[in-house]
């Protein structure tokens, strides 16, 4: 086990409708020097990749992707969720989905900070069923950027989103695998890696 | 004239309607080592306080805040905006008007994590109108803790946000306070500190 697993089994919550709790370590109040240990086990396992930037979407992504960008001495941009419809020709937009919210959003990067020159490392907290990621690398693929590759601090394999992302091919890296959570004994099994 | 100022007059882009672009490196795209230099002054400008949270609001404060928290060695939190109007038990809340997207927002922090035991510093990346700060010392001030000061990266000196905070009676440093802008010009005049 790892020190991520090992950390939702001690301060994670598991609610009804597999909803994991860790607003008290990483998606409300963060534990610093989780988030720098985190930053350190992503830039281990992407060692081997060219990185120019770390790409991630507000809110929660962006303390964690700080600490990677910081391994790797790169700039992090935030992609912004964006309710206006006008959106002008100075941005890449992708459509997301949350599943949390059960909304839709647009989701923004300025044309200036992403292009065909830059090599990606996309970075976000939670994956479900893969919206908002499906919605970076679009706009990574609509800059003509290379994703080299994506970094999940919890996934939660009994949903579609693993999956849909390992069939484009890309290298996914996920801290924790929940593969079944219960709500009334508390228990989470994690996928053994 | 200090390293954000100088990075500002490099970077910053003068827009109509005292609009300052910062997104190349505070609020879009984020230069992590200028993050980590705003980190450690902060640090210094409140070495004096004792500091057990802090504090911040979502979006763009999250990357300056965890640097700002590194250097404390303490938790960082993050105010979250939220549409519902049906507000439990379990959170504090502020209403927050947005200079820029001239709308009103919820922001919440669960209770859990800011209680009366709790000395915290507030950080954002600008002050403005003082809506969203105000929300923030509100919140704090509800918690029962302690606000021991605020931290600010740029301060539009121009706008009424400024002299509220500091009638308060609460610490204020700000990085950069602007005085006045020029779009034609391209202009920015600091404040003396």
């Amino acid at each position: 086990m790892n020190f991520l697993e090992e950390r939702i089994l001690k301060d994670g919550i598991v609610k009804p409708n597999n909803v994991l709790k860790v607003d008290s370590f990483l998606n409300h109040q963060m534990d610093i020097s989780l988030m720098e240990q985190i930053g350190q086990e992503f830039h281990r396992r992407f060692a081997d990749k060219t990185v120019t930037k770390v790409l991630t979407i507000e809110a929660s992504g962006i303390g964690i992707a700080c600490f990677v960008a910081k391994e790797f001495g790169v700039p992090m941009v935030f992609a912004k969720k964006s309710k206006s419809i006008n959106i002008d020709n100075e941005v890449y937009v992708a459509e997301v989905e949350s599943f949390t919210h059960k909304n839709k959003n647009n989701v923004i990067v300025s044309k200036k900070f992403l292009g065909e020159e830059d090599h990606v490392l996309l970075i976000d907290d939670f994956l479900a069923n893969g919206c908002a990621l499906q919605g970076l690398v679009g706009i990574a693929q609509s800059a003509g950027a290379t994703v080299e590759g994506i970094g999940i601090v919890i996934e939660k394999g009994f949903q579609i989103g693993g999956q849909i992302i390992r069939n484009l091919g890309i290298p996914l890296e996920s801290l924790a695998i929940i593969d079944a959570m219960d709500a009334e004994t508390g228990t989470i099994t994690f996928r053994a890696q």
